[in-house]
C-alpha cells in the first residue's frame, strides 16, 4: 500500500530535505523514524525539495509499505521517533495512481521578512530581514511581471535539475502586518532557489535600488548573472501542494498563523 | 551617565538572564558586548529577569558608563558585538534617579500556546503546548480569580527572592489566533517561575481536568504543592516593563506581530 503524509519541520537544523550522506536531513530523519516504527527499510517521495534552513507548514510525503496501520497509527507511531523539529501532521492511504510529486498540480511557498533597522533577534532563523523600508506600489508592480508563463533562467540556480526553466506563476500575494511581509507564491513547479533569487530581486526593487522595470529586464536576459544574489532562506516555507480533488488529499496547512 | 537599553532575545540558547559562571546567559553576553564596545566593564541591571528557554521582546537594562556614545552609536556597537538571537532595539541616556527595575510601575509578559492534537515543530522552542482544546470560558473565568492584589505563594518557585509573596495582576488577556492562545500577563511585579505555575493551573483548568473552582482553591492554599506542575518556558515572552512617563522612555514592543 501507498501512504501519504503531511509534514511540518523547522529547517534551521537540517541540510535540506533530500537525503544526504551526512544523515543531516529531513527525509533522513523522516526515514529513519519510519524505519524505527515499521522495522522496515522505508523510502520516501516529497512534493517539493526545501533547502537547507527553509521550512516547511505542510510538506506532503508518500511512501510505499507492507505494514497496514491506521492513519493515527501512523501519526503517532512516527512522530514519536521523529525529532522535536520534524512532526507529521496526518496520514492516509493513498488512492490508486497517486504520486506526491506527479500529482500535484501547483506549490505554494511564503517567504516572511522583518522589515526594521534592527536584525531579527527573537525570530532568528524563521525570517529574512530588510533594513529599508520597501515600497508596497513598487513591489506589487514588480510581482506582477512574474505572473503567468515565463521561462525563469534568470532565477534558476546551476545546480538545478528540472528538465524545463519553463514555469506558471498563478500568484504572488504580498501582505504586512506589523515589521513584517509575507509574500507568498504559487506556481505549477520552481525551480531551483526560484523564489529566493527572485525575494533578492524584489528586495532591492522595494528598497528603490533598482526600478520596477528591472524586474522585466531580468526575467528577459535568462541569465542568472542577471538577477540579484540569493536571498536568505531563513524566511522562507514551503506551505504545501495542490492537488485534483479526485485525490481526496486534505488541505490543510496547520499552524499558518503562527508564522513567523 | 546611566544609559537605558531596549533588548530583544530569543532565549532557547540561554540559562536566562541572570549572569552565571557558565557564561551562558543573556546578561554575560550582554556585558561582554559592553564591554568589547566601549573597552569597559559594564554591568547591567534589568527590568526583569527572565528564566533559562524564555524570551523577550522588550527586555529594559540600564548601566553607568563614562563612555558617551550617540543612541545610535550605541545601538550599532553593541549589536555588531552581540550573538544573532540578540538585539538592541533602542537605546537613550536616563533622566536623573532612573532605575529600570526600581521604577517600573508594571510588567507585561504573553504566553504562546499551541492547541494541537500534534505537537509543535516548526515553531519549536517558542511555544507551549495542549493536545486539548481549551474552554475559553472556563480558561476567562478562571483567570478572573487571580485579578486584583493577592498573596501568590501558590505561584511561587522555592528559589524565589521577591521580598514578599503579595502582587497585584492588572490584567490578564485572553485571545486565539488560529491555533495559538496568546495570553497576557500585567502585574505590578512576577514572583518566580509565577506565569508558568499559573499557565500549568489555566491549562488544567482549560482542558476540564480541574474545575474553574480549583483556581480559588489553588490561590487561597499559600503553597506551591497546592498548584499545577510548572509549565514549560517555551511559549513565555517579557514583552516588557511601564515606567511613569517622567522617564520619558519609549513605550514600544517591537516583532510583536511577529509571534509566535
Amino acid at each position: 500500500m501507498r501512504v501519504a503524509l503531511g509534514l511540518s519541520y523547522n529547517g534551521q537544523n537540517y541540510q535540506g530535505w533530500q537525503s544526504q550522506a551526512s544523515g543531516l536531513t529531513v527525509q533522513d530523519r523522516l526515514e529513519l523514524a519510519l524505519g524505527s516504527f515499521t522495522d522496515q527499510k522505508i523510502s520516501t517521495v516529497c512534493a517539493g525539495r526545501t533547502d537547507a534552513g527553509v521550512h516547511a507548514l505542510m510538506q506532503v510525503v508518500h511512501f510505499d509499505t507492507t505494514r497496514d496501520r491506521t492513519p493515527y497509527a501512523w501519526i503517532r507511531g512516527t512522530n514519536a521517533n521523529l525529532p522535536r523539529d520534524i512532526a507529521v501532521q496526518w496520514a492516509m492511504p493513498t488512492r490508486d495512481g497517486f504520486h506526491c510529486r506527479a500529482c500535484a498540480t501547483s506549490r505554494r511557498y511564503a517567504y516572511v521578512l522583518l522589515e526594521s533597522p534592527i536584525r531579527p533577534s527573537v525570530e532568528i532563523g524563521r525570517v529574512g530581514w530588510t533594513f529599508r523600508p520597501l515600497d508596497p506600489d513598487a513591489l506589487r508592480a514588480a510581482a506582477d511581471v512574474l505572473l503567468g508563463e515565463h521561462d525563469f533562467s534568470s532565477f534558476r540556480a546551476s545546480q538545478c535539475q528540472a528538465l524545463s526553466p519553463v514555469k506558471k506563476m498563478l500568484a504572488i500575494d504580498l501582505a504586512k502586518r506589523g515589521a513584517y511581509w509575507r509574500i507568498e507564491f504559487e506556481a505549477n513547479a520552481f525551480l531551483h532557489h526560484m523564489i529566493r533569487n527572485i525575494m533578492g530581486c524584489l528586495v532591492q526593487i522595494g528598497q528603490g535600488a533598482k526600478p520596477v522595470s528591472w524586474m522585466a529586464e531580468v526575467l528577459a536576459a535568462r541569465d542568472r548573472k542577471a538577477a540579484a544574489p540569493t536571498f536568505s532562506p531563513d524566511g522562507l516555507y514551503f506551505l504545501g501542494p495542490r492537488y485534483e480533488p479526485q485525490w481526496g488529499m486534505p488541505e490543510r496547512t496547520p499552524a499558518y498563523d503562527g508564522l513567523p
